[in-house]
């Protein structure tokens, strides 16, 4: 490992194992590629890729991974289990498909709860042990590096502790490296796991780690603690992917190491671009961002009491528990009805619109914005759709590039399966009536079609825009398609993105009206005078 | 309070007040009112439900609770803060505010941190204490019962911890029954708070109150270490609603104090609502469920991996670390295509389909998934696709009612700002070819009426059926709407709701699957015969 001064503590993540293990998460060879490059870039120590043999998409992982990537950091680690009961470990294809993926490190797992050994193993309790020990032994003897994952160790060392200290002693004993204790079914707090893992420590002398599960929500916590008691080695997925809850979340436990304990954890630099790697992940495994995460969130640094806001006004460093920008986040105000007069003002100066103290003025903008999230919109996530609406009460008229007249869109199926869409628009732009048609494939995206084609000749930077994301929001949930939709837009033009807001009785509608602001924002960003 | 033996421990929900700052969240009077049912149902002892005098809807919501609502457990609490500096206790309307709005309990909010008292309250810290002290009194004096809140208690605490204990006693002298310490911030972790109210517990003698916001991710275990160290009254929201990061979650909270601690916080039964109530929350303040919650989240107790699924067979609670029905909540098999044939099997028998260890036929429907699931769909959340799927397997061949030949949606916006939407239906069912048109408030609710009107007929058990809920979901996040889209319907028809799933290259075209799904599989329910 570069960067980092020792072996002393590890950051492993177990994004591409056990944190694909949750629910909605499907990823392909290429995900776990591209995930593997954002962990090395984060500096974690230790990137579990994933159990070669048992899935042939974690066998072409490995392959790939050895080929295609240049780890500045990380260290590879293949997962696997112990031998089957009965044969030897050289013997058994899942051990040896582990030696062949040519990962270093290596991560076994094996029961240490006596009900799982003898319910789900089906063997017995010391013939468990020889698995551990010699398995451990063998890859040892391969020249692998070798760590041990106590599966269900917490609930094993409540029935019986002696024995789930001897599974550790064993694999300790044999070779192992790192022994790390699983809270597997996730319900402990973090009282218990202080406790046990002190006991664990001073009883079997060998380094420990800890793996915790959500299902208390002390997941990030119960990792803390087990450090508190002695753990050198924690494992986290990004984001706290996992199966159920999820698992310990890497990026508030990095953080709370780095940024509370003072531990360094992580190379130079790297946590200030915790917030960018989160939401890189999240991309790649098709996931929304949590908008509520610890440290990462959007809304992590976001105020919007009124109350709070004219005080952050006096000093920011009074309502942020740390400064946004250690972990590559940013404070923002939001836009709300619950927001008064302050909120808006800071959100004026941050747009570099001056309200100049025109208590009126502001006080129109406060009334407006109320009545339209009354009606549905949101500005908290639409900010090129608030800075329309406030510039048009600074200016006292809207900026209007262009005037619709109408619009139409036909999605038809036909007998044999293919579809048609196909939109109209029909707009006045500098003085001049133009109808354009266009097809797509689908009714917004004809419509988006036909606006441009109406649009290019006269406004010729469009031709830079792109939507780039696309969400629809039923915003009375009990009505089904009878409610009120509300689209968010986001637009790129290569040097920005932007987010406007749409709302009306249907997606069709909702969105027309989110691309007509999102082109209105993307020319006045573009610096074109408006003409109608 | 019924059912609770005494005022020993306080379960204080503050979603109402606290809760109400989530980015996103905005909530009416009728909001309000109804989630205060839902907490009494829940059996917490009391309920926040706002800033009477600082916010007009907090003062209606006052009025409105004292006369419709027979609050079963709770008792409303008013939130609000010391009088200003300068003026006397009785003179100060907004401290006459919390008076007039009825509510038995007022919890008053008071700076602890110097700084915050000098910069953001710009008064001493002499008049500060004098603030707090005359406040409890006077409201005393009125009969009220008192908790009061520190706010940013332990920063306070570690700047200067002499001030911040000095506020802790004069509001304990002045008569506040409960003092909470607050981490407003966020930034703290459970040792920290442990000791922190140890101490002032100790040097104090104040009965002790936690409040804990998530920004470390440790908020629940922050509460839970107050607990330890012995405080006695936790203020947490539904969900964890809040600004930032959120709020200490209410349902984990209690579920650990419960469950993990033995300790009787709640009403008899009331635990095993804590699913139902937490989605129904979520539902008021228009939020999806959080999927993966602790406990109460759809994923909670949800099993995807082929290799737990088959150690489930053997033993459930070896895989789960409390039984779900304790919180309401059920075990889930997820149909996916990590999921081997295990899990297939116990999703037929969940389904009541035996598929009799026909190997061919299970690996069969493993494939089939797998496919489908590549090319977008999900089962995992659309249980009714999946059996609809499976019974094609098992059966041979698929249950079809109708037979649809092709269908057209129009939406039109007109220059007079009004939208038609027109839906026409082209199908074939019990032999007949039946062409129906409709109109809706957008191009999926006119197809769907439009299918009914053509199948009401032949089909009189749709007219029970209802499209209760809505999901659109873009499938590929960079292309904007040329990706691929999800959308998932749900229906009810008055004795149960199933999910459907659609996919395709528009939203109307997915719809129109995820519809016709929902319906064949309303009919499949209502026990009607297929008949094309």
């Amino acid at each position: 490992m570069k960067d980092l001064p020792d072996d002393s503590f590890h950051v492993f993540d177990t994004t591409l194992r056990d944190g694909a293990q949750r629910e909605g998460i499907n990823l392909t060879v290429a995900d776990k590629l591209t995930i593997a490059r954002h962990l090395d870039d984060f500096g974690v120590g230790f990137i579990e890729g994933g159990w070669p043999g048992a899935n042939p998409r974690d066998t072409e992982f490995f392959a790939r991974a050895r080929e295609e990537i240049d780890f500045a950091h990380a260290q590879l680690v293949a997962f696997g289990a112990t031998r089957k009961a009965g044969v030897s470990a050289e013997d058994d294809p899942q051990v040896r498909a582990l030696l062949e993926s040519g990962a270093p490190v290596i991560t076994l797992v094996a029961k240490s709860h006596d009900r799982h050994v003898e319910l789900a193993l089906r063997t017995t309790l010391e013939e468990n042990l020889a698995m551990v020990r010699e398995t451990v032994a063998y890859l040892r003897s391969q020249g692998r590096r070798v760590f041990l994952d106590c599966e269900h160790f917490f609930d094993g060392y409540r029935a019986n502790p002696g024995y789930a200290k001897q599974v550790v002693s064993a694999a300790h004993e044999a070779g192992a490296d790192v022994v790390i204790l699983c809270d597997t079914n996730g319900g402990m707090l973090p009282g218990q796991i202080d406790a046990v893992v002190r006991t664990v420590l001073a009883d079997t002398g060998a380094r420990l780690g800890i793996h915790a599960q959500d299902d208390t929500g002390c997941a990030v916590a119960n990792t803390l603690a087990a450090v508190d008691a002695g753990a050198t080695h924690v494992q986290c997925t990004a984001n706290g992917y996992g199966e159920r809850v999820g698992n310990a979340n890497l990026f508030p436990v990095v953080a709370a190491l780095e940024l509370k304990y003072g531990r360094r954890v992580l190379p130079d630099g790297a946590l200030a671009e915790m917030t960018r790697i989160s939401h890189a992940i999240a991309e790649v495994v098709n996931l929304t961002p949590s908008t509520h995460q610890p440290y990462v969130g959007v809304s992590a640094f976001a105020h919007k009491a009124g109350l709070h806001a004219s005080a952050i006004k006096v000093d920011p460093d009074l309502y942020q528990h740390i400064d946004p920008e250690r972990v590559g986040n940013t404070m923002r105000m939001l836009v709300s009805d619950m927001a008064g007069r302050a909120s808006i003002e800071l959100k004026g100066k941050e747009l570099g619109i001056d309200l100049g103290g025109d208590r009126a003025l502001v006080g129109r903008i406060v009334e407006r914005v109320k009545e339209r999230e009354l009606a549905g919109y949101t500005y908290e996530a639409a900010d090129a759709s608030f800075e329309l609406l406030l510039r048009q009460e600074v200016e006292g008229r809207a900026r209007r590039y262009f005037r619709v007249e109408s619009w139409r869109a036909i999605v038809e199926d036909r007998p044999d399966g293919t579809h048609a869409n196909e939109a109209t628009v029909k707009l006045w732009a500098k003085g001049e009536r133009i109808v354009a048609t266009a097809e797509g494939n689908g009714p917004v995206n004809a419509l988006d079609r036909a606006l441009r084609v109406a649009l290019e000749r006269i406004y010729p930077q469009l031709a830079t825009m792109e939507l780039v994301d696309y969400k629809v929001r039923i915003l009375e949930g009990k009505h089904g398609t009878e409610s009120t939709t509300r689209v968010l837009v986001s637009t790129a033009d290569g040097r920005g993105e932007w987010s406007t807001v749409g709302v009306g009785e249907n997606v069709i509608a909702a969105s027309w009206q989110a691309l007509d602001d999102a082109y209105a924002y993307g020319l006045l960003r573009a610096g074109v005078d408006p003409q109608e």
